[in-house]
């Protein structure tokens, strides 16, 4: 039951694999809330995913991308507009991807040329999305643009590996890009920093369900769920947040703010 | 034209003024969106405001309380119960004043008595807010606990004297108190960091227009008015940002993510 | 066997209350590095103290002042100027000590007498030491001042209960007066967040040695040693780090930059 | 006048072009505190600077290495500890370069292969001597890495372009590779962040020099030196900072914990 936040807002959402990913959720509740939207993803995880499903669902339209190709992210952006017949409101990057973690590769054993292949897909994309989108001047006034993000850009899980890096350059083009899209057309861009997430991307990182419950523990609402997380999204495309820009903001449950939870002790 | 976002909720507001307070514009927003409201500030503030005007036409209740008393706080709490006939589901707490700064006294150069109420006034008031309504046990669960706070708890604008301290101070109880109410009760407590705004509060501050005028060529977006403030509050008072708690949440335009910005060496 | 870092510099040392305290550390590297010291604590800490002891072995002053007294910490400045018969060069604030936590109230039942108390104790004496040097212009050019704090200024430890505020206080007061000490007289002041040190003072608060245990394993390098944070100390106050002011520095071994040590998980 | 802080310890400093150099001077002061040293550029870097000068006023040798080659890198690394007859103590990472900002093209019309080279150049390079170096057990126990990066890497400075995504993945490395350095052999990570610093590379940058006096008169004690910044690369060096890992250092003046500068509104 939606309350019409994105009623005649026009959306594109990036990373909808399966109905675990959080972006497949956001997609739901985007349109719930009154939003025309349009899917898109990696020609390879679409034909591993369940995108179609959700497009026949929603009754939107997937246009595939691969993130890293700007070819692609010009189709992407000129298809949608044309779609929608407009600009667009809002775009939700929701891509990471790490060959080396993949690949099993230790953090002191990386493979530099896997490495960029990493940084390409999981950040460099996001700069990507938003230069092709400013170049076409794609964008309406008081637009919101948002990339789904981790604490590990800020603090140390060494099983995450190269990825902390891939999201501290994400966090990073999101401030930088931020100045500019706010001077040219008012529109914000921010990062939401989620809890890990039972999703198909996100549980193959090693040693996951352990981590998964620490994580839990120490935040003292628990970990926040992917339905939480669409949500939080829906504020940050709605009009009601239009001042918020160039923040990476942390939907966890309070974990980035704890420094020990006596819940931990207690084990 | 609310989205009804608050329907059905019951929220207590602290510190509207006059009509330039931004704890007035939260009122009017937050019962357009169908909350119910009860109206309080300290006895002398209601001498100098307008509030009544407000709640007449709000059609909501005003309860006076001294936010420093625990007399008048178990009062305003119990009393605003009563009228809702329920627990409570919402807090605004939007107050601040320094002693040493309306007595134009110098940072290098405070008085400690005045240091102590300006503390007791902007910061400690807010632990006791919480103290009390969890001691009779007044929030629903999921309910969502605000303060307005200032960048100034980060960095140093001279200007603003003990107030750095007493937001740095306020901040703190919301992270340190926000672990005790999530486990009791899945209560959430933030704060959000606004802007300059032009309040009748606000406005006193030595070197304020000038001041006013800097940060708004410093944020990209602008400062952000009370007017979106409001917007902003009613996004952390709603269902949809329930696994948002212990943060500190910055609504300006883009200032606390700035270094420099070319419009301010253009001058 | 000093490197001579602090010849021919004055400086007062609160907080040595016996040979576990920080303080103590930080004394006796001071006049190992070459510097001339007096020796503060308050009258009431002197009396269960070893004080003597060490202002003997370093053949130093003691001048007893209670921090939170304006007319103690006169007396103070003005002495140690007399001994030193010159201005003062460093001073290392290492005071903080919280009633209730003494008296074992729980953060959502806090007495908000003692809480002043713990302020003015623990965080308000720091500016009160800052100010009256000030008022008797009694800080070299190029000096450093110092105090020890803890990461729950940052971050929630619920044990650590109202020393959260004191610490996020007491960091607050070191950024602002920074700004005027910078301008008066180019001396800095910084705050060292120091790991749980095994003090008389820091062991007492609840379940410490779990805790202490847990940050050791948190702790890339483990937790740091009251040796060496003196070591740390000197650093600051030697002419070596004249650019540095305003910051709050992790000596910690890692403990604030990680988010999950694997050694917590393999248990 | 050297202290002795570093007898007996060996380093390798990267970056030294000229007697502008940051790098430079952190040559000089190490090998003032007694340090032996290899200097090393990338063979371009070499040609156009002085480096050969300097290693002869300072009797050490220099070992070519394109810091993006792990092939040169193992060189370096191998020949050094030769050299040494021992393993290395400390490392200066003093490296930056972009691409896109020498061609001047804009940040929201980038050419992603240079942001590659640019990342390769900046950051990456960090990691690969790091892993070179781990790979070859080359360092000793409690030894010192240390990278210098900006504040661009927290805070949008527009015309420092792709460079803030640079700072920002090479501190993320110093963090991530921070952790398992200290569990392989107690080893340090860090990063300074340096005031705009006049060197021939920083005052490349667009509008530098306005931008340098607007850091300066923001800085409460103006904008950090290159030779203050040797003299704080030493104390990161010495033993007297090592429970320090994993912390991006200010040293700046204070500038990082300015919000506004009355000097600046003044004008």
């Amino acid at each position: 039951m939606g309350h019409g936040l994105l009623n005649g807002k026009n959306g594109i959402i990036f990373g909808a694999l399966d109905n675990k990913s959080i972006a497949w959720k956001v997609a739901e509740r985007c349109v719930e809330e009154g939003a025309n939207i349009v899917l898109t993803n990696a020609p390879v995880a679409m034909r591993l995913g369940e995108i179609n499903e959700l497009a026949a669902k929603l009754k939107c339209d997937i246009i595939p991308a691969d993130a890293t190709s700007i070819e692609d992210l010009e189709n992407l952006i000129l298809g949608s507009m044309e779609k929608f017949g407009g600009k667009i409101d809002f775009i939700l990057h929701s891509i990471g991807m790490s060959v080396n973690v993949r690949k099993k590769k230790d953090y002191t054993d990386l493979n530099y040329e896997w490495m960029k292949t990493t940084f390409d897909v999981s950040a460099i994309s996001f700069h990507k999305v938003m230069q092709t989108a400013m170049k076409h001047d794609a964008m309406n006034e008081w637009g919101s643009i948002l990339a789904l993000t981790y604490i590990a850009a800020q603090r140390t899980f060494p099983d995450y590996s190269e990825m902390a890096e891939s999201k501290a350059l994400l966090e990073s083009f999101a401030r930088s890009f931020g100045y500019h899209w706010a001077k040219k057309s008012k529109v914000r861009v921010n990062t939401i920093s989620q809890s890990p997430t039972v999703t198909t991307a996100g549980s193959g990182v090693k040693g996951f369900s352990d981590f998964f419950g620490y994580a839990d523990k120490m935040s003292p609402l628990g970990n926040a769920s992917a339905d939480a997380c669409a949500d939080y999204c829906v504020t940050m495309f709605s009009d009601l947040t239009r001042m918020v820009t160039m923040q990476n903001l942390f939907h966890d449950g309070g974990f980035s703010s704890m420094g020990m939870a006596p819940e931990i002790l207690e084990e």
